[in-house]
């Protein structure tokens, strides 16, 4: 068995798009980065603020309406689709539902060997992060840090409050088959 | 029938993603915007400098692998396997082979519901707008304004060189079904 | 005498930043773009979105603070030392306060030989490329189309309704001394 | 006294651009960013690639030449202005010449209150956050890491290698008059 399709699950600014990219770097395959902020950016611009897309409160809170959660499905299988034409693919997400995301997506993967990877941080290391990147409404590194992971299964963890997204990526890399 | 897919074709600096991000704003539905640029950023660094990958000289020449023909067409298949769960979808890419390309395409989208077109713009006009956006190598759109055109067949064809983006917009979007 | 610095003012959307690119590839020799934009991204995230600030309202309207205006005033006399110590320098404003606004750089680069362009365009098309940049506040170009103009006198003025960006750099590059 | 500026010198990818937005969330008063990065993008396209301005080898060797000194001289004395007219400004830079580099900076920034501060990174790790950034020439961040501090004086040093951006910020923030 080959490992298709690696999902990374974790809060916001948990450090999942640097690990994303230090798996593509040492993985020996080349492997596509596909993730949740990718498809927020090919919806339109009108969604990006409207009860039916996706909203974010000052307090960084995010709510999904039922348009986003239909191209949601639809993009997980085409998705499927692209690694059952056998490219390797890489998603970072976040599972807003916890445990139901997961299950939207095995749902979406089915028949596939899927790698599911949870990223913790410490909630005040995340949140200082936040600060750091300067372009996320303050609080959501918080408010996801432990609901993302409710319920949900994986086959390893990482945590990146004090280990190198780097270092993280190999510990990733060693359980690709 | 309902149309599907758009695809859009055109050279470096045609002004396909302005025309994408138009009809994204007047198309009533929520189009999903897929393109060969992202499909680029979701490939490793190291495939977007070498023979496997994607190799752009200084002179604006482009070519592509082995790696990336493979990548490239199961993300076809993936764009294809969205559609065909509901979303709509426009695309906008480089027909680097002309009707060869569009051919993998038709294979890929075969079934489902696709409007053609082509952007083009004068060669002059786009190598101008190419020094604008200052981000491309110099050279690639006045190479690629004819070459992606060949043999290719369009539902219609809009020209950017003296009619604006939204206005283009406007008329392919009277076409969708 | 030879010019120091070239001001060039428009609303939003009318092709400043397109023009800048463009005076820098063909002007012979290297001029610095310093611009209203690049100055904002300068300040701390707190002050795009307060009152002693910058803020810009959903239909696109804009008004700075007290505090923004003291660091703008810093900025502009940073400009003019920076011209003064001999470097070339291009920039784009938008005159939220038309004649006023000029009378400030006025005072602010007094000494030093300035170009003065006011950059146009046509209301309805700045409104729709406003849609294709896809990332500010609709509503800001049609707002700011005339009233960025009111009093201001000008060396030239260019037009990007109908004439590419490359075309009016030109025009402008021909007046540099 | 009042410290009117703070200059962060560290190699690439050793963290100081966290930092400073760190900064600018912690201390009470707006302070201006401004940066080398930012000097660079300011400067024409073909100078970022040339003899003249600046070259940068796959390797990650930087050199600048005769062009981008005199440019980069006179931006500093813009930049001492605007803190002589009253903005209170935080600076990142690389010292690619380490004290002579510091020799320059306290030469235009004669008769300020500046406070001098070191970024350090292990070089090792240094090199995985390059990987992660994924826009950077590899090499660049250890060939850097050790040499930009040749010579230099600091009023403080922080080090990202264990610590936070934010809790670097704060150790600062709080030497700051």
């Amino acid at each position: 068995m080959t490992t298709q399709v690696i999902v990374l699950n974790g809060g916001s600014s948990s450090g999942k798009s640097g690990i994303v990219r230090c798996l593509q770097a040492v993985l020996p395959d080349p492997w596509l980065a596909f993730g949740i902020d990718r498809l927020i950016e090919a919806m339109p611009a009108s969604m990006k603020a409207s009860g039916e897309g996706i909203e974010i409160t000052s307090a960084g809170a995010v709510s999904v309406g039922a348009v986003f959660q239909e191209l949601e499905a639809a993009w997980m299988e085409g998705v499927a689709a692209t690694a059952g034409a056998g490219a390797r693919i890489v998603i970072d997400d976040v599972f807003l539902s916890g445990r139901e995301s997961q299950e939207r997506w095995q749902k979406a993967l089915g028949g596939l060997d899927v790698l599911w990877v949870g990223v913790r941080c410490d909630s005040e290391v995340a949140a200082g992060r936040e600060i750091v990147r300067g372009d996320r409404a303050q609080g959501m590194a918080a408010a996801q840090a432990e609901t993302v992971h409710r319920g949900v299964v994986y086959d390893l963890e990482v945590d990146t409050t004090h280990t190198e997204s780097l270092e993280c990526a190999r510990t990733i890399a060693a359980q690709v088959k």
